[in-house]
């Protein structure tokens, strides 16, 4: 599922071996033979993956697990004993199931081999290509820019200057602004024993076609699977799309907008400056949100909402008037 | 009026070529010989231009409008004819217009004569300076920092590392600090039937002496004419100034203001952070707008104002005074 | 106590010298032969320094100041008078003091002894370290990064693409992500006659153990001593950190936090997306702030606050379910 176009796949790896350096009860029997094959979310992990389980909906999540070894704690190792799969009991599954990603994969390297030579292409001054990366016919790259190693950028795109594009595919006629940053690691991060541990993102951001980006915007990429913005999609200057947000199509999105991790956004949905997403909301088809508005609950289509915390627009003015008209009843003591 | 020290001038071009691959209604007529000079908004076009007439007050807009051809909705292209305009009948007439405009004016290339020998300045590694650029007397530009084509910087500027500065002029004693970008393409998009359509932007950025922009801080070019920011005034990091801005002299912004199109922002202007300027609106001299404000119409000159939206200050106090009020004479049932 | 490994002191020099183009009341008497040694705050200052009085608390301020001259107003002459101190009568004592600031400290340069040859590190491609920067064991630095003169980078850190790191001190294991910039001069102007004056910054950043900075991030150095950011800390992308700003172990805050001039910030404190801290406020250990808010006072420790400005978060609820009421009592007019 980590794509070997963006991540040199360091498996399979013996188990004993990525918990040497882990607090985790190892549980009685032998598996010092038992190899990993990857890491993976519990709901796509395979026969010989490692995974974990915690947080909400355990039971749920757990059902029809197929991995070969979970982290887990110790109150929920029944749930994963019921498939067949090792339970590695952890009072911080995610921490170190964390760690174990980080050893599994590996950006792969511009290394000396960077700069190919493009028949397409003729680069600006500075600019360096990583190994792998595919550049599409009349695509213009700005000086210093950089384009990761695997990154796919398509026809007739116009790349400004001091770009920065990692772990991406663009599609056709895509505009990225000078100082956009695309594919940066999502900021994900768990507790552990030692304080916060960084969650390493071994997924990709793919943008559809005619998609711009303004001037030190950033997209950061996936955790596991792909951070995407849909064709016609618009976004101004420093705007910041987290990990695995999914963006619509033919979307408008003003400055200082920040949508935060697993945010899914439909079509034709319009931003003001400003406005705040959180994590795992959803905002319809359709839907305007006023300038520095800040939903928290899911936004129906077609709607039009302002404030923060955002309610229907009608509703924000019906607020904003009830207050003015409580000042006015009681004008304040000299 | 588009600067050919920034743009080439594609033109003059056969206006049946510019129409070769848009949906408008070409009117009856030999017009097969006219040639296109430039394309305008219809306050600035010339006889030889072409131009767009819609949206508001369309009557005011057309009044004395000289061009050769004018992008109109049907039921508007009385007003263009009755100046002898040629009305091009289009259900898009700012789309249609934006793809002309694309095709009469292109950016200058850095070329292979990029770095030109300067003799009074001594770039940092990794510095690239356009063709045609003009840098004063005492300059320095930091490492990896890029400058356009035809950007003129005066005397005793300080530009840091990484900065980008294209399409603009600068006067003496400015500093631009790392990652800031001036002269990025505005933020301007128009609905087409094939979905939002980027209007090309053929304008520019004007920095007065002694102007300070901080770090990652975006600066857009005009979409015509000029983006401005006066003398004296200082901005702070991670600030946007969309196309077409107004700013005048001595004035400070903290970090996250964001500044919407066409906005006109007097002198001694002081804005705290994350303060956001919807566009058009006009914020008078010696204003004061506190951190998060959101006017959304003009602010008088010498006032103080906060909240979002935004009012005179004592009316937010006074606003949040009653609210405050309301609550502890309703306490919440348990 | 301007640290030499980042800036080039430039003293002792004449007083004479110093006042030679400031508009200062100079003291009748003898004092062509006093050789200032460096420019400091006034409760820093040495025998053979120059400082400035000016603000709130002058008297408490003053006791004990040693500085060989102080920049001061006419009517408080007598508190530096009880001193010894020379009283340079002024009407913008921070102004002259920044002026005399510039001409005591230069950054160093970058030179053409950059790039010295690392034995423990592969730069990538267009990566540009200045004279004195050491970088750690493990340490990798992306395409197109600046690290400055005297720059201090510990072991097993990740800094990724177009990145600039000026007068900062890292721990290990930090994650500097694309385009952040560090070390970048702080926003500190001060009025004069000739309009705002750009006070020089000549502190530096110094960075814990394991912290990891967003990408386009901007961390400010300060004006004197050091921003910190303590070990373990996570900022998302495009955040702001001003000057002088003190934030303790194990924070995590989410993108478009603001923090403003010499904020103090405890530990383990959470930040919600576009939060906004004032200068010189406290935020206690384990606070939490949500998305949006922006405090105007000091939190206490422990704390969830929300808002703008903040109120803790049941007052904050309390005041919107009142208002949510209110509207409820009075439908609008049709």
């Amino acid at each position: 599922m980590v794509e070997e176009r963006f991540y040199k796949h360091l498996g399979p790896l013996p188990l004993i071996e990525l918990l040497d350096t882990l607090d985790v009860d190892i549980p009685e029997g032998q598996f010092g033979d038992i190899q990993i094959q990857n890491a993976a979310p519990i709901g796509q992990a395979a026969n010989a993956d490692i995974t974990y389980l915690d947080g909400k909906n355990v039971a749920k999540k757990s059902a029809g697990c197929k991995a070969a070894a979970c982290f887990v704690r110790a109150g929920n190792a029944h749930l994963v004993g019921q498939n067949n799969v090792l339970a590695l009991i952890s009072n911080q599954p995610q921490a170190d199931f964390a760690k174990v990603l980080g050893h599994m994969y590996a950006p792969l390297k511009y290394g000396k081999n960077g700069n190919p030579s493009f028949t397409n292409v003729t680069p600006n001054q500075g600019v360096v290509i990583g190994a792998g990366a595919e550049i599409g016919e009349g695509t213009s790259i700005g000086p210093n820019s950089v384009i990761g190693p695997g990154v796919r950028i398509g026809a007739n795109c116009q790349i400004g200057a001091n770009v920065v594009i990692e772990f991406s595919r663009l599609g056709d006629g895509c505009k990225i602004h000078h100082g956009a940053v695309l594919g940066g690691t999502g900021f994900g991060v768990t507790p552990s024993a030692d304080g916060a541990v960084d969650v390493p993102h071994v997924g990709s951001v793919r943008l559809g076609d005619h998609v711009s980006i303004g001037c030190n915007t950033t997209i950061d990429r996936a955790m596991f699977g792909e951070t995407k913005i849909g064709t016609g999609s618009k976004l101004d200057n420093l705007i910041q799309i987290a990990h695995n947000v999914q963006i619509g199509n033919n979307c408008m999105f003003a400055a200082f907008v920040g949508i935060a991790g697993s945010a899914r956004i439909g079509n034709g949905v319009i931003m003001g400056g400003g406005v705040g997403i959180p994590d795992h909301i959803s905002i319809g088809d359709g839907v305007t949100l006023v300038a520095q508005a800040g939903p928290i609950r899911d936004v129906p289509a077609g709607e039009t909402w302002g404030g923060a915390p955002a309610t229907p627009i009608r509703e924000q003015l019906r607020q904003l008037s009830a207050l003015r008209k409580l000042v006015k009843k009681k004008p304040p003591a000299k």
